[in-house]
């Protein structure tokens, strides 16, 4: 990472170090020089992502004389919300996404996978010579190697990908306007350089949406870690988890708000926070029966890394791609059916209840659940450092971004809300893995729990060289928690 | 289906009629006839079905010339239990896989799916002119669909599809020796019938296995049902729904062998006999609660129809067959951990003892369980005529193998021990897609029970087409159980 406007850091990471950008509002001065050329910005779509960059990036960029457009498909539904926020045909900052794609030297791409798979090429092909491109992950490059397609030539490609939903790329924002540096990190990919300058717009495009770190990738490790990350720990995983230990706790007869406790409100809650502050093996240190924690992570670290390396495979290969553009066309005639029809999801208003009662003492980390948890966040990350991944994204992709932002909301909401309201890809992906995730743990973990622990795997996550890039990573962390 | 040697009848079915072939040993004097010149049959691979068909080929062309040898990898472990079964090297009948087929006249493949997609081709190299290409289940041609590959020009290729393992490929077979007509039934496609005789070669191996039953299929349509099939009613959906019932009934407070009989012991015993004897509606008039029925097959078909059409477009688009060979090279160095070890797997020694007990009564078929399979069962047999299939094909694919063969073994033995120990193929499918049907059990169709049953989807129910299609095919089932 290079750019000639910005002071690039260096982070020492496991091995070695990497080039990071350190953000926050005072560098939006820089803004005008590092879009290098840009006058005019186009958004297109109007999803969380799409609402959350363009007002991030019309606010950053107020008074440097660049525009940010909104373009919508014709007959769009959210043409009337884009107007309440304040783009306007009027001012002509809201318009035909053709029409804006056509006027823009920076073309954000932003509509749902399945449009963008279907409109691309109309896209390429009003762009102004010399137009860059811009991408919030990885999905379109999948799609155009599946289908031998690719970006057109002489035009900058870049990826400027938050680690957060699009909600909180504008919650984190707004609470950067008094916390200098609050934002949700982001990764960023150069894939086209032909004028020199793709770099420095990225970075500049990361830093107006308010990321207070970001960090290097590729188009393509963003899209693996991406799409394998939200199947695994930070959706997937944690949803089949959750199913196995509610009605486990059942079982060996705890009630219903008592198991749900155990089970979802320790992992938003208490755990995600401890991983938060002090990193995974405090985990190990707070709860109150280590042998637990120890034998129920023995048991489920393989089984998780067996379906991690199988998640991994399948969106390296493009079978996961294949399997959501199938579903595409069958949720056309069909609809998914929501899953937050679940028992144990009718106990979360009882349980929030209880924990905003001054009466109810602090939930204690439940270790069957924390080893269960733990084991699976490590297998994560060792399968992302097998295959090569960047630690700031490993850390990014399976660690920060589960517990300072999908768990906290989690924590707000419930699970299976989370995953009933997320994209489409990632709410696919939830529902093809999570079940896989489940069925492991009941039918292999579970069992196996009551085997002593293995030695040399407890040796493996504390000597794990995650901690120590965690910790670099967690150095960037602004000092607030964002507020859900 | 024509032949000039075989008689072949009219099956009527829903909408028309279907030619098919009734099977028995008064036939096996014509087979010399019906294979048009093959003097020497090889039998590539010694697994389940290698065995069993080399046996019964064997045995069945006794006394007419033609031979039949077993062709095996070099240094393959199964050489000696060849010879146990009376294939020798000093006779000529084992051998060199390569060498056995390029002395066949019918070459019958019988390896294991991933080493067929390895050495297909230089199978292909050695094959005389002429020779006939035999297969029992389309997994071949999707892969060389897949990777652009084809059959040799030239050559007969001819598949003849058992509906059942190996295993009860033989044991209804040696049944056969006193009740004629005992066998597996089975479907023949004719891929490419250079020299006009495939279809009756074809015909003469079906009938040399012991098919009671013979009808026409194509190897694609083979290849999807019996893939999705697999993954769905007769083996995935049913381990994912004992294992939502177990748990549920134990959550609703029964002691852990009551829920395992009233989960997998009703499936496998009382629901299976019900519907081999009299069919599905039987099912609905023998429950003590049809409201209850009623309201759980309307709260689990839209849901179980829902997989069943995922997993239909996965193998249909290729995309399932690219994870099974995925998950080939995974296994080379991780093998898959059993499922077997699942807490309720550890009642059925108690069940089947209390099974054998004379005190103890008939089951009754619970109706939550009933409804829900029985739902599942028809969701798969609705996506099948939705997307053309022969109701030869439907009912043998969908319940006869079910109710006949694989629930009759997994009543003497258990669900998970049967997926433990199927073919590499079927057991990945089972573990992929059985979690989900468990999650949509589970999440989705027992949250809905409480709510009323639907008329519309009831009286779908009872005017079903297949019941008249089972009912045809039923008239051509051999009055023998396989015994397990």
């Amino acid at each position: 990472m290079r750019s000639s406007v910005f002071e690039i850091e260096t982070l020492t990471v496991p091995g070695g170090t990497e080039s990071i950008l350190r953000g926050g509002r005072h560098l939006f001065g820089k803004l005008p020089e590092a879009f290098h050329g840009v006058r005019r910005i186009g958004v297109l779509g109007w999803g969380p992502q799409g609402r959350a960059q363009a007002k991030n990036l019309r606010d950053s960029l107020q008074g440097t004389g660049i525009t940010v457009a909104v373009g919508l498909r014709p007959g769009s539904s959210s043409a009337d919300d884009a107007r309440a926020h304040g783009f306007t045909e009027a001012d002509g900052t809201l318009g035909d996404w053709l029409a804006v794609a056509a006027e823009s030297d920076l073309v954000v791409l932003l509509i749902a996978d399945a449009a963008l798979a279907a409109h691309h090429e109309e896209i390429f092909a009003v762009l102004r010579p010399g137009a860059t491109i811009g991408l919030s992950h990885g999905f379109l490059l999948g799609h155009l190697r599946a289908t031998g397609g690719d970006f057109p030539a002489g035009h900058p490609v870049i990826a400027v990908c938050p680690k957060g939903m699009g909600d909180s790329v504008r919650r984190l924002y707004e609470q950067g306007a008094t916390v200098n540096g609050a934002g949700i990190n982001a990764s960023v990919a150069v894939h086209a350089d032909p004028d020199g300058h793709a770099g420095d717009r990225a970075l500049a495009w990361s830093v107006a949406l308010g990321s207070p770190y970001t960090f290097e990738t590729t188009l393509q490790s963003e899209y693996r870690s991406d799409i394998v990350g939200e199947r695994g720990i930070l959706l997937g995983a944690v949803h089949g988890l959750v199913e196995t230990l509610y009605r486990q706790f059942l079982l060996d007869g705890a009630d219903p708000v008592t198991a749900y406790e155990r089970s979802t409100e320790v992992v938003t809650g208490p755990l995600a926070r401890t991983i938060s502050r002090e990193g995974l093996p405090a985990v190990r240190n707070a709860v109150a029966d280590t042998d637990l924690f120890d034998r129920a992570y023995t048991a489920a670290y393989g089984p998780a890394r067996e379906i991690v390396a199988e998640i991994y495979d399948e969106v390296a290969d493009g079978t996961e791609l294949r399997s959501v553009i199938l579903a595409g066309a069958r949720l056309a005639t069909r609809p998914m059916t929501p899953i937050g029809g679940s028992p144990m999801w009718a106990q979360g208003d009882a349980v929030r209840a209880r924990r905003r009662s001054p009466a109810h003492p602090d939930l204690p980390i439940d270790p069957l659940t924390a080893g269960l948890f733990v084991a699976t966040m490590v297998a994560q990350v060792d399968e992302f450092a097998d295959r090569g991944h960047a630690w700031s994204e490993i850390v990014n992709e399976s660690i920060i971004e589960a517990v300072d932002l999908l768990l906290p909301y989690m924590h707000a909401r419930d699970v299976a809300y989370m995953v009933d309201n997320c994209s489409v890809t990632a709410r696919l992906g939830t529902r093809r893995w999570g079940p896989r995730f489940q069925a492991a743990y009941e039918q292999i973990a579970l069992p196996a729990v009551a085997a002593p622990a293995d030695p040399k795997l407890i040796d493996a996550f504390e000597q794990n060289p995650v901690h120590a890039a965690l910790a670099a990573a967690a150095e960037l962390r602004p000092s607030v928690d964002i507020s859900v």
